[in-house]
């Protein structure tokens, strides 16, 4: 059962242009070894997997009827581009996929010209598509030249605010522009939010009647003769109702529900749009996350990410962790929180499972809120939450709060309103590689008047700070914490929270003092006892709080070595330049202290493990080590020595 | 014509409460008395105009309906709210409104508690009215208690994908709200977007049928046997269509459109819902922005924001400046380049006279781009411009940009898209307050991998920094730029690039340097001039770019001098912060460098003149000494000197 499937037609295609020869029913069996292949390839590997299966005849079809690379094809989020993939001269590399040096598990720029656009959050495609579209227009000269433009969407993805803003200006701009919405009823979690109702209603009924539905909604499209019929039967509902679907009022030609693995309506549907459009039109094509294999069909979430399986049972292959997680521990804890204070409630932009709150929900349904991937209104529903006298926990990936950052500011902080953020997946994430790295959270929210900003050293610190933040009643405050397992240490019986902005030494020592945030608390006692050996003996401490600072056993630290170094795992602009700040203002550098600075560098990092990103960003112990060394010898080269 | 108007009735109402004795009549003719108050209030103060006047008798009317402050009025953006502020308890500080100590020109929390939610941003009603309307069915317990949440908000609020994230959610969750479209065709710049024409659509032909229209949406609201006519009527749209609004699409009982300016329709229909409402109601009102008085209503904005004015003629009171705005150098010189080059096109949300695009819009419409209030959009459509080959300016206030921040990191910073960020308003900005200052692009954008930051220090640079931006292919780039008139000096004849990350010293000294980024050179160079006077003689620098730093210059500096200052408008994790890293990477703490930093305080500033805002935050030529003159007393104490 783990053998590669035989696929003797997709073997002939090395480019899409090889689609162009082959009949529909050809064009079927592409399809159908397209998604063998692509089971047998992430059986392989692991990866997004769902997604993919749910777009095989689409892709297929797409790539058969459109020119690609010159029309741009854009996935939105991408998750589902396993099969594009394959399609676009990738097959070979798949076994690398998400893997360091590989194919990124979504489409990238830099990879191939079949990718015109990257992506990895959601519900850019349209606006991306529109970009290409009026270029084409206006006679941009990129290489290849510019077709057709064509955003591919799910309906979880339609749900961001951003998809909307975007249709909002095609429907205006009226320029020719395929948006294929991707209905699998599924984002990552079940969907939420009244597009979802509303998409249900529109092929409720009788959903799939042979391009009778999809005929009716294209009719701006058919040749005239045809046309008349139809508009008649419009006239009749005028002045009754302004007619047509959402999609229509906002100026789309809206062709649909088609039955999104059929291919011989997907053909049908998407030349004739190809073939007779003008202006934007929308294709609406209800598929099913998982097709065809049965374990995915049958899964709660589609089949969405998945590591290495066996491709009989479906039964995955991962490495067991000996700790928690942060992100259930942090769910753990909101729990507990929740059952003695029934003001806590929680937000989340689409993300329950894997920002830990469905363990909330499984006991207080009523008090955790998934607004759909919206992470703008999210914070400000969490803001008017707080406004109202409750105790909102905004749990949000930092690669993801980004999206409601003005909302943070504008409506949390200045404000001074007492949201909690959530801050899971922050610093290097792994095999989502660089779209999704949590970099800038701490720079960003540490520079906001009134924000308490904490980042634990392991779960048993995540726990306390979970409980610190729900004592902050008068201000914003946010907890920052990374992927994957904890360190492995006790756990609290009871969340203690901690006192506001201090510190503590983890290790006293003399002359060189080593000062981490988050978890590179590790790495940093590493560090310490490589430089024991050579004959050093570092102090360590934890921040905790990255604002506010431990003005005292900074300043302490400070007067009492020569070398003081800070940590964190973030970029420029957080802890380390919070630190560099106070150590001004107080005359630490007048006084000639070694002062240096370890965060993220200035560069996106490729998807790798997150120990090896963190290698390549050079926060390791041994980086530790050359960097304190280098203080020591560089400052004998400057021309004043401390007394 | 400029004295107070007569106003009896409402010289009556001391608080919305007294509305509630009042007859249909008598409200009507309180919403007379209202609108001539605001108008004869705004011509002593100025300030934003045209919105408050179409919202006077929707101020009326809700108030008196509903039972503020227990029930949550929330409005969007808030231009709108002088009426409202007249009407509770704030009419005799109108006078002190946008002014130092005085009214914010928004809503505020802190100001009233018929202020729930402050906003200046737009489209965050909805979400904070779900906020406050969750809280309430949870047993949330703020000060008043709760009852209903009302948001009320412009079309274009509206196009602000934000608003459809909330409804999305609202239509969800089924939980009884209130939400006021208050529809005048216009934000500050007119319509854009498809929703805007479908808005349009909705009440063409009979618009204002005393309450038939209304009735025919709130038939979910009346009672019983009323209910039964309007279904047979729907009943044999079925089938046909997927009935109904958009709005009711997504959820909400859609009652309008009605007449905003008729105290009887907005009376009926607001009680109606009042009583009846269970669920998301949406009111659909028409205005006119300006309504009332002509000189508003006669203009292209329906009078947005205006400056003191005389009564009879509408002619403002505006100070003459004899140095042109650095918006409108942007546009003239943006204008320039388009000429030469057919690749440059541009982006605004919804500010095309704002930002200065208008100026290129005259020339090149077609190159121009208003994508509504809509910054996440904007900035992906950018990115995708730039993928398609063309060259654009994506120009947006620092505040507005952090709408977009996510996409700026996702779309064009991961991609290396080279899109030009013309960032106006940078810095403080006078009468709007915090909420409208662009505190934090340096430091949110200059960690950005890939990214080139400028900060021009007058309109001469401005114009050659946009001229380097268009040289700059190979990633993204950004400007950054205050509100107001530039200094005044002479102005290249071409736009020139600079050098990248070339600074430049514009005054030679000795012992002490003064390293400014952006337009605080000019107090640099004051604060030069008073240290002359005390007997030393300062070196300042003009860095030109945040990002890369003239490594080259500053470490000069460093070496040659015994003090370096920085200083720039904006937050900490900036510039400054950048500078530091730099010195400390490079030994020179280790070496004893007196270095400080300054920057805007860790705390959001309330309305003033710029000046005087800069001189609450510590950035004046008086600071920049006291800095230097403590820097070198430090010094003294310390435990190290130099050699």
């Amino acid at each position: 059962m783990t053998d590669r499937p035989a696929t003797p037609l997709l073997d002939r295609v090395k480019s899409p242009a090889d689609l162009k020869g082959f009949s529909d029913a050809e064009l079927r069996q592409v399809a159908d070894e397209l998604r063998a292949e692509t089971i047998f390839s992430v059986s392989q590997t692991g990866g997004h997997f769902g997604a993919g299966l749910g777009v095989v005849e689409l892709t297929v079809a797409i790539h058969s009827v459109f020119d690609t690379p010159q029309d741009r094809l854009i996935w939105d989020v991408s998750h589902q581009c396993y099969p594009h993939k394959i399609l676009t001269g990738r097959r070979e590399r798949m076994g690398t996929i998400r893997q360091k040096d590989g194919l990124s598990g979504f489409t990238k720029r830099s990879e191939s010209p079949y990718d015109p656009f990257g992506a990895a959050h959601s519900s850019t495609s349209i606006s991306a598509a529109m970009g290409f579209a009026v270029a084409r227009d206006l006679g941009g000269a990129p290489e290849p030249a510019l077709g057709d433009a064509i955003a591919v969407i799910g309906d979880g993805a339609l749900t961001g605010g951003m998809a909307f803003e975007a249709m909002n200006h095609a429907g205006h701009e009226k320029r020719r522009l395929f948006v294929v919405l991707n209905d699998n009823d599924m984002s990552i979690a079940p969907p939420v939010g009244a597009m979802s109702s509303y998409l249900s209603r529109l092929y409720a009924g009788e959903p799939f009647q042979e391009f009778k539905a999809a005929a009716k909604g294209a009719v701006k499209l058919l040749p005239p003769p045809f046309q008349e019929g139809a508009r008649r039967a419009k006239e009749m509902l005028k002045g009754m109702t302004v007619g047509g679907t959402l999609f229509e009022e906002l100026g789309f030609s809206y062709v649909g529900p088609i039955d999104g693995h059929d291919m011989g309506q997907l053909l049908q549907v998407l030349r004739t749009v190809h073939d007779r459009a003008t202006g934007p039109v929308l294709i609406h094509a209800i598929t099913k996350k998982g097709k065809g294999y049965g374990p995915a069909e049958g899964s709660n979430d589609g089949g969405h990410a998945t590591a290495k399986f066996d491709l009989a049972t479906g039964k995955q292959h991962k490495a067991a962790s000996n700790a928690p997680s942060y992100t259930s521990v942090f769910g753990k804890t909101l729990t507990k929180l929740a059952e003695i204070d029934d003001k806590v409630v929680a937000v989340t932009a689409a993300m329950p499972g894997g920002t830990g709150l469905d363990l909330v929900a499984e006991r207080f349904p009523n008090r955790v809120f998934d607004v759909g991937i919206a992470e703008q209104h999210g914070v400000t529903f969490a803001a008017g939450l707080a406004a109202g006298g409750m105790k909102p926990y905004a749990a949000i990936y930092s690669t993801f709060l980004q999206r409601g950052y003005d909302q943070v500011v504008h409506d949390v902080a200045i404000q001074r309103l007492p949201v909690r953020f959530m801050v899971d997946r922050a610093g290097l994430v792994g095999a989502d590689g660089a779209t999704h790295a949590g970099s800038f959270d701490i720079a960003y929210l540490s520079n906001l008047p009134g924000f308490t900003v904490m980042a634990p050293a392991n779960e048993a610190e995540l726990i306390n700070m979970v409980a610190t933040a729900h004592e902050i009643n008068d201000g914003p405050s946010a907890v920052r914490y990374p992927r994957g397992a904890g360190v492995g240490c006790d756990l609290p019986e009871t969340p203690t929270p901690l006192e506001i902005g201090k510190g503590r030494i983890v290790r006293e020592g003399a002359k060189v003092a080593i000062l981490s945030l988050g978890t590179r608390l590790e790495q940093s006692l590493k560090a310490a006892e490589m430089l024991e050996a050579k004959g050093l003996n570092p102090t360590v401490a934890d921040a905790r709080f990255a604002k506010p600072l431990d003005a005292e056993m900074i300043m302490g630290l400070a007067r009492d070595h020569e070398v003081l170094i800070t940590i964190e795992e973030g970029a420029i602009g957080g802890f380390g330049s919070h630190v560099a700040q106070l150590l001004a203002e107080n005359g630490a550098f007048d006084a000639g202290l070694k002062f240096r600075s370890m965060f993220l560098p200035d560069t996106f990092i490729d998807q790798s493990s997150p120990e090896d990103m963190y290698r390549t960003a050079g926060l390791m112990a041994e980086d530790i080590v050359e960097k304190v060394l280098a203080a020591l010898s560089i400052a004998n080269i400057g021309s004043a020595k401390r007394a």
